[in-house]
């Protein structure tokens, strides 16, 4: 049985076969959604022919569709033409697989589902324990309690989750800089940022240095590559000054702020979530391309600090770790089929 | 002298000339600033030609530039080439119409000086008055103090101004909801905001009445029309919900929340400006493409309910209080130009 899982995001689309092989694109579904199926069909070339696909996703929320039953519907069409002939399977947040067709029918239990998808998957790593997965991605953070190594969590669709504390709408690196904050402090007062897409969060830890600059890449709010120059210059424009007239020293100053805020927002989420938990977490599983934020905070929290903390980017290759998602639904399915398929057998 | 004056934004191109016949026209300096010579000949086309070109601008922090002087240097050769052979001016914060090259040599004064141009021409309504001009934009909101029917404000750059409270950055249209606020209350919590660009204020005051709908404006979040339907939708994704997960009772909550904290940021910066006046304002002047606004807040604000309010817009035509500082510098330019022909005529 040879599976492909599928995370299909609004800005990037996942792959990986169940024995690890993974690969992710760019792709800004909201632009183009018509061009998804293409897309997808580049995504896979790498791959031989599957037995089946497995999907899951987030894309359905971009705005170019109306509701997220188009997006699911259209996302799902994309698959199913970009691999003709192939099996899909959708994960849904009821914790199982379901054909495209019935996942159409029930399109709130297949959106935004991939979190669920990753904890079910990374939860049987510690099927006795109480746990916690904290996944910090590009643009969002996933807080998901763990219990008997299944996900256990108060909310299921987004909205449930934002006001549960257990999706926190921000990343490590595309979040723009006034959506984290709208002041920031400099000159001894505090100075409102620009309401533009001028900077991201991406900025803020490439010129603190904890991120590495990425010359080739131009992912950026103003398509320049991600070097610590273009950060100051990029963090100097959200409040309206360009290098000439903002310091480094008072960019480092915002920086070094919004940094501390972003990681208290994400504090705040995560003690709103432990609070709901009956045992503090004895082991702490942390990934997503942000896993640096993720080790951070949990190092300089009062109730994490003692407990053990697995990276899932240390475990796995580093090109996994980044297309997780699809990862868990390729060897959730490859499993889950596999099992039915023995099942039935006797029949 | 026949003079045509141009506001160029980062968003927008506005002309009007001396005799009051304004245009603009929507245009995205920041994503195609190679087309903004063709563009400003577009504009000008229905115009004969000029004697004489006056121009300001705020499109210089546009992204696409690397500095403020690169901006100002690149929508100049845009100006002067669109037109050869016409002389041009730029209004600079000094109060002066200054040649192409030396606005270039001091692009700090240039930058950003469409606000100065605007109060410089509206003062002299009151010229013995203590005064204050209030413009609030689809972007931002600018506050500026007025004594003998002069600018005397704080701020020059914008960043001075953002410090100051002299310049707000939140207008009645275009400002992401992410950007405005980062929470808002849902269900008796308090739910966060999705960190992306889905819903605008235009979002909240069509969904509240208080701006028509305008099926023919598709410059919106997602390119829908500014619909009430479409408004609705837009800020139930906001709250990563559609239309069947969030109602329109729970949707006009979030927007009567967010129309007040956007008021109350704007009056929080009013208090900072009206602190530093020796005197309460005699005459308060409203405009801008969001003053419906304004007169909301000068109606509930303590101090300013007893002065008088005029409104830039019913003394002028519509189509020139929507390219006020368009028609400033071109009346100011036609003013001072002959003023200083006069002068020399003696020599």
């Amino acid at each position: 049985m040879y599976v492909i899982g599928l995370d299909i995001g609004g800005a990037n689309l996942k792959s990986a076969d169940s024995d690890g092989a993974a690969r992710s694109i760019a792709f800004e579904l909201w632009k183009t959604p018509e061009l998804l199926q293409t897309a997808l069909q580049e995504l896979l070339t790498s791959y031989q022919r599957p037995d089946l696909i497995a999907v899951t996703m987030t894309g359905e929320l971009a705005d170019c569709f109306q509701t997220k039953a188009d997006g699911v519907d259209h996302i799902l069409t994309a698959v199913e033409q970009a691999v003709p002939g192939v099996p899909v399977l959708v994960w849904q947040t009821g914790a199982e697989f379901l054909p495209p067709d019935i996942a159409r029918e029930f399109p709130l239990l297949a959106a935004a589902a991939n979190w669920h998808a990753l904890a079910t998957w990374l939860g049987r790593m510690i099927p006795d324990q109480h746990g916690l997965l904290i996944d910090i991605g590009s643009t969002t953070t996933d807080l998901i309690p763990l219990q008997q190594g299944l996900p256990v969590t108060e909310g299921v669709t987004d909205v449930e989750r934002l006001l549960s504390g257990e999706l926190v709408y921000t990343g490590g690196r595309r979040t723009p800089l006034a959506m984290l904050e709208n002041r920031v402090p400099l000159r001894g007062q505090s100075c409102p940022l620009a309401a533009e897409y001028f900077a991201t969060t991406a900025d803020l830890y490439v010129l603190l240095e904890e991120l590495p600059e990425s010359p080739e890449d131009i992912d950026t709010a103003d398509g320049r590559p991600a070097t610590r120059a273009n950060a100051f210059a990029r963090i100097a424009r959200s409040v309206c000054c360009d290098i000439t007239e903002l310091s480094e020293e008072e960019a480092i100053e915002i920086a070094v702020w919004l940094a501390a805020r972003q990681q208290a927002q994400i504090t705040e989420a995560l003690d709103q979530v432990l609070s709901r938990m009956d045992h503090v977490p004895e082991t702490v599983l942390i990934s997503g391309s942000s896993v640096f934020l993720a080790k951070k905070i949990v190092q300089s929290h009062p109730l994490l600090a003692q407990a053990k903390v697995t990276n899932v980017a240390e475990i796995f290759d580093r090109s996994i770790s980044d297309s997780a998602c699809a990862f868990a639904v390729a060897r959730l399915a490859a499993e889950r089929v596999r099992f039915s398929t023995e099942v039935e057998q006797p029949d």
